[in-house]
C-alpha cells in the first residue's frame, strides 16, 4: 500500500467484516482504488463476501452506487426531443420482452435507450437474440445512439466500456467468488449503469421463480425496493414489477426462436403471457416517464395498429439489420413427448433454460459463441390438456450430440396431473413496487 | 475451471457462505487446488471471509488442517534417542521465552525442535532475536537439525519451505484480506505446521491482552481448545496455557535486548515474570512429553544449576553463533520519564510493542531488515513506585529520527496512580487447557 493512499484496504474490509457501516470516504476510496488496481482482486473478494453476509444500509448502497458511477463516464440525453425511459429485467427463461417493448414504447412517443448485455448461463442475452437478424450490429457510437433515439425512438445496443467500469470489474469478480447473490451488490450493479446511462425514468422487471435469479418473493421484493430507492434518490423516476418466472415466458427459449415470437407479438399475435407483460411494462414506462402528450396513449392499441411493428422495423434497419430476412433455423430437432394423458400442471423454467443453454443457445464462458437457431420450443403451457406421446416440446440445435444432455435437464421438468386438475394460479405480475 | 477438476470453487464457497458444513472431499480439493493455483487467490479470499463469519465445526477444522499438512512434506523424529516436545506462542511483546525455554527443556533430557519465524508487526520474531548473535544462522538442513537434536537436544531454526506450503500461501493471503482473525484458520495454520513437524508433544502459550493477538480471554480459550483438540486428534499430546499479555514480558522488547535478558535468566537471574513463565512452560512440556526418567526432574533446579546455560551455549555454537560475543548495542538512546509521583499501575503492552517496532526492532513488510540493537528497555513494571522525572524506559535505535514516532506510540501507555494504589492483580498464567 503506497503511503499516498487515503485508506488501507484491510481496515475497510475489517469495518464491514465486523458489522460496521462503511464511511462515505471509505466507499469512494475503495471503489476508486479497486478500479486503479491498488485494491487487489482478493481484497475486493473478501469485502464482497463481508457485504453479502453482513449487509449494507440504504445510505451505504447509495454511496457505493455513486462511487461506481463516478468510476466512468455518464451519458447525456438532454439534447433529445423525446423524454427517455428505460427498462431492466433481472433475467428469465424466454424473456424476450425487450424486443417488442422498446419499439412499442417508442411508438408511444418516448425514447428508449436500451443498453443490453450478452447472456451467460441459462438466461439468454438480448444482444445474442438480435444478432440472429442478418446484418444487425450491437455496437453503436454515442452519436449513432443519440441520432437513432431522436429519429426512431428506440435503440437496443451494447453498453460502451466507459460506463461504470468499476462495476464491470466487480461483476466478473463476483461471478467467480460466490458473491453474486448479495442484494446491495446486485442493486448497485444494475442501478449504477442505469443512472450513468442518464435515463429520466426506469421500470424494473424483477423476476421471481425457479427460472429467475430470485427464487423467493421476499428477496425479490427487497431487491426491487432497494433499486427503486437508489433510482429515486438519484433523480430517476423508478418503479418495479415483480413478475412470475416459474415457467418460461411465451413458447420459445433461444435466440432466433425468441425473435420470431417477438415479431409475432408485434404483428398482433403471439403468446398471451408475452403480450400481457409487454403491455403492462409499457404502461408502467409511460406512467413513469410522465411525458406531456402521452396521457391518453394506450400501448395495446399501438400494438394492434402496427405502429409498434413499424418502430421495430425502423430500429432493426437503423442498426444494419434486415427485418425481412429469414431467421436462422437449427439443423437438427428432436421432440419431447408427453409422458401421460392429463393436464400439464408444471413446466419448470430453470430446466427449460438449462436445456436451451445446453442445446447451444447460451454460453458457459464469456468467450464462447452461441448458436442462433438453438433452443426449446414449447407446444403446451401449464393448464393445457395433453395426451401421452404427443409432442410437448421441440429441441433445436446444430450439434445433435447435445440432445442427450438437454433431455437430461428436462427429466423432471414436466408434471402431468390427471384430467380435471388445474395448475396453481399464477398471475404474470405478482406485485408492484414504487 | 478445467473439466478434470472434482469440484467447482464457487460451489465450495457457496456451501460455507450459506452456513453449511464443507464435505471432507471439498476441503481436500480446495486446499490442493489452491496450492496448485487452480483455485484463485480471490476465490480463497472469499472462502476465508465466509469461514471467518460462519465458522467451522471441529471435524471440518481437523480436515482442513490435515489437507494443509498433506500439501507438503512431514518431518520424522522417530530416529532420535530423545522424545520430542515443542512449544508455540501466539506472540506477545517482550516474549523471548523460547530462548531460555528450549535449552532448559533440552537440559531436562528432551529434544525441542523449534521451527520459528520472523516477526511482522509489533511482536518480534524469535529468529530475528537470535540473529543478533554474531555468526548464528537460522537455516539448517533436515540432517543438521536431527544431528543437533540428538547431540544438544534443542534447535531453534527456520521452518523449511516444504512444510505445509498451502498454509504459507494462505497466511500471506489472509494478511492482506482482513481474514487473519478467524479461529478455525488461526488454529489450523499453527497446528498444521506443528503436526507436520512431527513433534510427539506440544505446549501452546496462548497470550491474552492488549499486546496479544487475542484481546479477550474467551476468544483465547476457544482458540486454545480448538488447537488442543486438533493436536490430540492428530496424536500429538497437546496442552495450552493462557498467559497474560496486558504488559510486556520482562523488561525488554527488541532483538539483542531480549537475548541479553534471556541470558540473564539462564544465568539464574532475570525478571521474575520471565523466569516464572519459562519454568511453568518447561513443567508443562515435561508432563506432556511423558518421557520415562523425567518424572523427578525440576526445571527450576536445572536453571539454577547452570545446566540450561550449558545447553544454550551448545545450541548457539552448533548453529555457528558465538555465545561469548558482545551483543549489538543501538547507537542512540532516549529516556521516557515518569510523569508524576506515585505507583505505576499500567504499562500497555501494545504501545510498548509498537514503540519497539517503530524504533527498528520489527518490520512493516516482509522484505524489511530489522535493527539488532533497537527496542525498549523498561526500568519499572506495574506495581513499582515511581517519582516524577525518573526514567521509566530507555528507547534504543540506530536511527534517531524514529524517536518521535516511538514516543507518540507511548503517549497513553503509562498510568501512574497516587501513592498507595495497587495495579490490578494479574497472574502470568491465567488458565490451562488440556
Amino acid at each position: 500500500m503506497s503511503g499516498a493512499e487515503a485508506f488501507d484496504a484491510v481496515d475497510v474490509i475489517r469495518t464491514k467484516r465486523d458489522g460496521g457501516r462503511l464511511a462515505d470516504a471509505q466507499i469512494d476510496w475503495v471503489i476508486d482504488a479497486y478500479t486503479r488496481g491498488v485494491v487487489a482482486e482478493e481484497q475486493m473478494a473478501a469485502l464482497a463476501m463481508a457485504i453479502l453476509l453482513n449487509g449494507m444500509e440504504r445510505a451505504e448502497i447509495a454511496r457505493w452506487t455513486s462511487a461506481m458511477i463516478a468510476s466512468g463516464e455518464r451519458m447525456d440525453f438532454s439534447s433529445l426531443s423525446r423524454p427517455t425511459v428505460d427498462k431492466h429485467s433481472t433475467g428469465g427463461v424466454g424473456d424476450k420482452i425487450t424486443l417488442p417493448l422498446a419499439p412499442l414504447v417508442a411508438a408511444c412517443g418516448l425514447a428508449v435507450p436500451q443498453l443490453s448485455g450478452r447472456g451467460l448461463g441459462h438466461t439468454g442475452g438480448t444482444l445474442d437474440k438480435l444478432e440472429s437478424i442478418s446484418g444487425w450490429r450491437a455496437a453503436l457510437s454515442n452519436e449513432e445512439m443519440l441520432r437513432q433515439l431522436d429519429e426512431v425512438g428506440a435503440v437496443i445496443c451494447q453498453a460502451g466500456s466507459g460506463l461504470a467500469p468499476a462495476d464491470r470489474k466487480l461483476y466478473a469478480l463476483r461471478d467467480v467468488t460466490g458473491t453474486v447473490e448479495a442484494i446491495p451488490l446486485i442493486a448497485s450493479s444494475i442501478m449504477s449503469k442505469k443512472i450513468a446511462e442518464g435515463t429520466g425514468a426506469l421500470v424494473l422487471d424483477v423476476k421471481v421463480g425457479t427460472g429467475a435469479f430470485m427464487k423467493d418473493i421476499d428477496a425479490a421484493r427487497e431487491l426491487a425496493r432497494t433499486m427503486v430507492e437508489l433510482g429515486t434518490d438519484a433523480g430517476v423516476r423508478t418503479r418495479a414489477l415483480l413478475t412470475d418466472m416459474s415457467t418460461p415466458l411465451g413458447l420459445t427459449a433461444g435466440n432466433a426462436l425468441e425473435v420470431r415470437e417477438s415479431v409475432e407479438v408485434l404483428a398482433g399475435g403471439g403468446p398471451p403471457d408475452v403480450v400481457e407483460l409487454t403491455v403492462a411494462l409499457a404502461r408502467e414506462m409511460l406512467e413513469a416517464a410522465q411525458a406531456p402528450g402521452t396521457a391518453g396513449v394506450d400501448p395495446a392499441e399501438l400494438l394492434a395498429s402496427g405502429a409498434a411493428m413499424d418502430a421495430w422495423r425502423a430500429m432493426i434497419a437503423a442498426q444494419g439489420g434486415d427485418p425481412d430476412a429469414a431467421l436462422p433455423v437449427a439443423r437438427h430437432t428432436e421432440q419431447v413427448l408427453a409422458p401421460a394423458d392429463g393436464v400439464l400442471v408444471g413446466l419448470d423454467a430453470l430446466a427449460v433454460g438449462i436445456a436451451a443453454w445446453r442445446l447451444g443457445a447460451g454460453r458457459a464462458r464469456k468467450e464462447d459463441a452461441v448458436q442462433a437457431g438453438a433452443g426449446v420450443e414449447l407446444h403446451a403451457k401449464p393448464g393445457a390438456e395433453v395426451r401421452a406421446g404427443e409432442p410437448l416440446m421441440t429441441l433445436h440445435t446444430d450439434t445433435p450430440e447435445r440432445f442427450e444432455r438437454a433431455m437430461a435437464a428436462l427429466a423432471d421438468a414436466v408434471v402431468v396431473a390427471p384430467a380435471g386438475s388445474r395448475p396453481p394460479e399464477r398471475p404474470i405480475v405478482l406485485d408492484r413496487v414504487t
